[in-house]
């Protein structure tokens, strides 16, 4: 443990609930705000702003921090609270928080969680088991022995194509480069270049935000299939074809926080405990 | 193809209609009667039953084939289908249906399905992926990293543990015999004597039915677990004892007909056609 | 730790060796004889039989424990190990030995650890890897990627089957059920009636002592395999035809001694102990 | 098939000629030179150079194509090949080979296969068959259960962590970057900062060319240890502190070509086949 001794958490949904929890297991002191409503019996006592500014060695806010610039994202709260509550704290204690560019000015000791690429790739694996939750949830076949096709392999193609592998689809990915198509094959699945895609599939999980789908490939590739988006909006996919085709479309975002809070709100936890060693705080 | 040209299926759900068209497109002539009721956009024509006795030279009923002797179990049909109506195919044709025994006498010439063994393992990775979707959807956490304990190396612990494992999960199965134990070792896992569970988990997925969790396994292995119990009733887990323990339990059964109907079609068809090889029908 | 204290290890090979040493770290005395020439730096310090039978609470010999049913199977003694010489130990003592058919009479306290299931099951994993080195060492292309049969789904077939698909090669396994062709499936593997075998392999590991691979078999599956035959002798291939049709054999037996007599020595200890627990000795 | 309709194949080893047997089945037409020696009933026709630099679209040089800049590297030949019996090749024909810096001169169409990216992921296969090949035949336990330690997470370190993995390892993988940690993690395997290597391990497989292993470290966690070296000379361990300790080391280079020269070949051929496309040969 290092010379932070104690945080407060201000805003945010579950995720925030757990990552203070555990750190609390940790040790660490830990006061909330913004958690009247928390449903499911997920008891916190909440503290007053300033209490926790004046306590508290940092601060931990929510992913996203703010939607507006104005108020923290606090949705389990039952008032408003107004990023301007905690201006003495930002301007002399660490603030750690999701996508800090949603704060209105920028401060010295604000350090982004969000941006961590070990964050991103531990945020993979919920996204993954969430894109799997719902196939099992809306395709009528199983997985096991299913034609899927995953598109992109990036971190959550990577994470996601081996799950598919793990829980026995017929799993082709699909990438750019020859060299990512050969570390596919060695991983054991079929690679195809993402710029012409073929094929026919039963599931396509797409993870690229570009308009990979369109009329011609979605008539080509998903004419039987239930495609589930996970590429951030607008997505891959040329909606008004796929609904002209009857090809269904889950449009899945923000997974990580629906389908495994606990997780995520563990994720967010390690990601600070990250900062706080590089940065020697 | 056999001597068997054409197929009568009547009454039954979602897992029908899939045998049924997979039937169709192997070849061969299909009617169908008690699927008035289809919903979900899944059309199809049907028949009387005189001109399915007729014409059909074997007739499919569903799993399970009656619930009270008299009436066909024929959940999507306008009208009462009674089990008379096909009185003179019951002593002329072959009669394949699931659960025989809820018949009300023995005809020569009807085959169940359901009773054959290629059968239950096949619907053991229905079950599973139906497991492990509950999973998906009521854990907080996620399965990859989690503590799981399947009791029991039956079909279903065999195929479920796998695909836990495959998902990523920190995997123990219980079984009772050393043997058993060993091949569970072998296959990457850890190995636990069904008769004395211990350990901490955060997922158990029971497939034994005997009372395994009594109230003091429960506090010692599951008090911050999410139960989810295949076993058939009652089970084995002591219900009062979770409820008094906070633990929650998810009774979860006849998962393939409800989260895979189309592999439960295609698992009904197959065993249907092994019985048509066997048999020379 | 029950009542026996001490173990006598008299003839084997270096599984012996291994057995002795593991138990040495778990707290028990062991006193070795026969073991005069180990090689490769395994020192081992012998001691007279006289001594080892009046000291030691039970013996433990080699699998098989004797070949001729008079000496002890002693390989790395410098002299003939007599079972005569143990005579009064096998009438006072428990005595753990591999293969007690091969003892020229009955003896009251004679457990025969190779006889048990987990056992067998353990040694699959050493005859596995076995395999698999020998594939990589004489098949010039790759596992990953080759197209694999293995006939026969008992304890090898499943535990080295599981092993290829982990190596990512495309693993076919041949069985005689319905069941076990369902569960080959279920576990991601191509599944074929182990009476009519077919397709083209490049590798071909065949674990039933049956003559599966006659002339036209080989004919037909085999032209450029590698055949490597784990079953016991005579095995399972037709060697003239497979000589005839230019296809390499490689007939391997023994193999978990041969390739982790570590292994092998752990896993004897372990059905020692079961013996223990089980008989309460 | 583009415009090169026939190729000429020059020097090298196994490799080369099942990279020419692979092109023929594919349809082209291919000639050698040097490969006298073949051994193994690999029979193979020699035409002379002339005849291949007159009638050949293009020629194929091994990897690499020469050691010392003068002759071409033919170990099969029963007499020396000068790079300058190719001059008029060079100057009007595709060359491809392998590592074109051991080339006197720069020549406008000398394609280097083995400067490919996915080429080096191709191998990476082979390498890691080839270390797990060593690790069975050296290590006397199983690599099953073993506690393996894999250091860095480039190329060979994914592959063959994965297939450690698939045999029932217990992998820990080390990296530099949090990133890399978090991707192991994900794929179900421990993680560790290279730069503080802990742990006791069984199998420690090197591909990182740095001094991972000063004495210090080996004493910590390979003093039981069998270390399979992977990295380019001078690899990554003190190897004089290794002897002192008792290590084992095996220095394994060049294993593709060694362990799995048809898979190789196919390498080479599938690279070449990717320059033709790409440059619209």
């Amino acid at each position: 443990m290092g010379k932070l001794q104690s945080f407060g958490i201000i805003g945010g949904d579950k995720r925030q609930l757990y990552c203070g929890r555990s750190m609390e297991e940790d040790g660490y002191r830990v006061l909330y705000h913004g958690f009247h409503v928390s449903g499911e019996g997920v008891g916190v006592q909440n503290s007053d702003i300033e209490t926790i500014v004046r306590e508290c060695d940092a601060l931990l806010l929510p992913l996203p921090c703010s939607r507006d610039g104005i108020t923290v994202n606090a949705p389990f709260s039952e008032r408003t609270v107004l990023l301007q509550e905690l201006q003495s704290a930002f301007e002399t204690k660490p603030i750690f928080c999701g996508m800090k560019s949603k704060l209105p000015c920028k401060y010295k000791q604000v350090y982004d969680y969000a941006a961590r690429e070990e964050f991103a790739v531990e945020n993979a694996v919920s996204t993954g088991e969430g894109a799997i939750g719902l196939a099992i949830a809306h395709y009528e076949g199983t997985i096991h022995g299913a034609r899927c096709l995953v598109t992109g392999y990036g971190r959550i193609g990577k994470v996601l194509s081996r799950m598919l592998q793990g829980l026995g689809a017929d799993v082709t990915v699909s990438a750019r480069s020859l060299k990512d198509m050969a570390m596919i094959r060695a991983f054991g699945m079929k690679a195809m270049d993402s710029g012409s895609l073929s094929g026919q599939y039963d599931l396509i999980f797409n993870t690229v935000p570009c308009l990979l789908f369109d009329a011609q490939t979605l008539a080509k590739t998903a004419a039987n299939a239930l495609i589930i988006d996970l590429a951030s909006l607008p997505g891959g996919i040329d909606d008004k074809s796929a609904e002209r085709l009857s090809i269904p479309i889950i449009h899945a975002l923000s997974l990580p926080g629906k389908t495994a809070p606990k997780a995520s709100g563990i994720i967010i936890k390690n990601a600070v405990y990250h900062i706080i060693r590089e940065e020697e705080l």
